[in-house]
This record gives structure tokens, C-alpha cells and sequence, in this order.
């Protein structure tokens, strides 16, 4: 059975929509996704900005509660039964985020057992067949196959086998024995 | 550079120790390592315990302070001049384990990045050229080339390479380019 590694933030997780959330409410702004294309909110943001922008993710509460990227459960649980996931994500930046990571995957995706949670930074020591992820830098460490899922960040860039959304995932692993 | 991938639980920190501790604090015993030869803990422990010895673990501050096993700090400084190195824990079964241990790394390892930090489960999704682990299960998952590092529970098991203590890892990797 072939191994799929899933990204969390961005991939299942909305965290983008929760960090703008929490932007727009700070700074009075109205910022969208559609506006961070090509860059994200870090790049989107001022200078004076970026501590609080870091600070949102600290918060105890910040990773408790994201929004699910649309169709990530069906797919996710459709493909459970041809494949072996595994959930890699990089929560080592964020300490803070470790408790609430695991208690939002066991919230919503109770199908994948505790013991296919992987939190590390460095994803290079994953070894799997695929990896889909939203930063081409994990997906350069990555020594399988790397899938891009869309983000606003990454729109720009090229050279990656995209994925736009979780239909488009379950289209691709379609044709895959 | 070659990676190897370290387990934390009585391999760089005493667990067991601690473990025990309790154990003989709670239920009034002066249980020892040498007493679980063969064994472990949970095995010497009768039925009607189990539940405590479970709940010990489950404790936030049980991770929080363990003790460090000999020479760990200076082998791992010294391997780390040649080697890649990852720490890799099974920290999914005891999630209260999580913040603990990060915090546990960066107090008595800070020569590990926390991006070079794996809290898993499943040890077969480490890329990796060496594991050091107590566990024999985790050896076989992992496929790479294991040793096994001497436990009370494991002191009867065969078939694996095994390490007694840290200045025999120092001795064994002094002869890997």
C-alpha cells in the first residue's frame, strides 16, 4: 500500500482564514485571500505588523478551532482506504500549537489514527510515497513525490504538480494504483 | 552526512526512573530497575495498578523533568559535529507529553533544532540512516539499521544490535564515516 503524507495548515486546516481573521479584527482591515495573491499575509503585511502577526500563532487558542478546507474529510476518508496516510505537519514553530493540533485532528479526521500524526519541522525525514503540502520548500526536502496544493502564496509558482482543491486531489490519486 | 534518528524515552532521558518513582511513592513499594529484568513496569505492576501506571504518564508534569541518561548530552554533542541528527518520540500516545518534551529538548539539547524534533508515532515513517531506540517494535517498523538501547524490559531480547549506554553509541559510531 502506498504512503500519503498530508500537510495540515493550508492543506486541511484554513489557518489562513483564521490568521486574517484575527488580522482584519486587530487592524481594522478588510483584507482577502484574493489580495494575498503571489505573497501571503507575512509579505502582505507592514513591517510594525509582523510581530502580531507571529503573535496571532501563539496564541493558546489559535490552532483549537480552523476552519476545514472544503471536501478534505470525504477525500481524505475516501483515499484511507486505498493508501496510508500519514498527517505531517511543521508544528515545531509553533509550540504552542502541538496540544490543539492533535485534538483538531481527532476532532475531524478520527479516521486517522493517532499514531499516523507526524509533528516535525524538517521534512525530509518523512519517508513516504507522496507528500502534498502548500510550501515548495518542504516539498523540495521531500524525497517522494511532492503534490502542491494551491495557496495564496504559492500561486506564482511553478515547476510543482498542482493540486488546486481536495476534488482535484481525489482526481489525481484516481489513476493511481 | 548520515541522519540519525534518536528515541527520547529511556534512551535520552530516564523515564523509567521517574516512572518508578511514582510507582513506589503511590503504592508505598521500593520496586528498582534490576527488579524488572525482562520485564518492564507495566508487566512487574499487578492488574488492578494498571490503570495508575497509566494515569502516572498522563500527569502534565510527568514529562516535564525527567531525569537525562548518562553521557547523553555529551555523545549526542559530540555525533552531532558528524551527523545528522532528529530526535524521534512516540509522543502521540500521551499527548499531555507533547509541550513537555519540546521544552525537555530545548533545556538539555539545544544543539538539536526543533526542526530536527519528530513526535510520532509510527516509526516507519522516519528516513533515516540509524535509529537508536529501546523498543524492538519500533527497530522493526523502521527501515533503516537499528540499535537497540538496553532497557530493563529488553534485556532478554536477541537478534538486534544492541547498545548498553551512551559511551558504547560513541564507541559504535566512532567507526562510521
Amino acid at each position: 500500500m502506498q504512503r500519503i503524507c498530508v500537510d495540515m495548515d493550508e492543506v486541511m486546516a484554513d489557518t489562513l482564514a483564521e490568521h486574517i481573521r484575527r488580522y482584519n479584527q486587530t487592524f481594522d482591515e478588510e483584507i482577502t485571500p484574493e489580495d494575498l495573491a503571489g505573497k501571503g499575509l507575512w509579505l502582505a503585511a507592514p513591517q510594525d505588523r509582523q510581530a502580531q502577526l507571529r503573535a496571532f500563532l501563539d496564541a493558546e487558542d489559535f490552532f483549537e478551532d480552523l476552519p476545514l478546507m472544503p471536501d478534505a474529510q470525504e477525500v481524505l476518508r475516501d483515499l484511507a482506504a486505498r493508501f496510508e496516510i500519514f498527517i505531517a505537519t511543521q508544528a515545531m514553530v509553533v509550540p504552542n500549537s502541538l496540544g490543539p493540533k492533535y485534538r483538531w485532528l481527532q476532532r475531524h479526521f478520527p479516521f486517522v489514527p493517532p499514531a499516523h500524526y507526524v509533528f516535525c519541522g524538517d521534512k525530509s525525514i518523512l519517508r513516504a510515497d507522496y507528500l502534498i503540502d502548500d510550501q515548495p520548500r518542504n516539498l523540495n526536502l521531500f524525497q517522494g513525490r511532492g503534490l502542491l496544493f494551491t495557496a495564496p502564496h504559492n500561486v506564482e509558482v511553478t515547476g510543482y504538480t498542482r493540486v488546486n482543491n481536495w476534488q482535484e486531489v481525489a482526481a489525481y490519486f484516481a489513476g493511481v494504483e
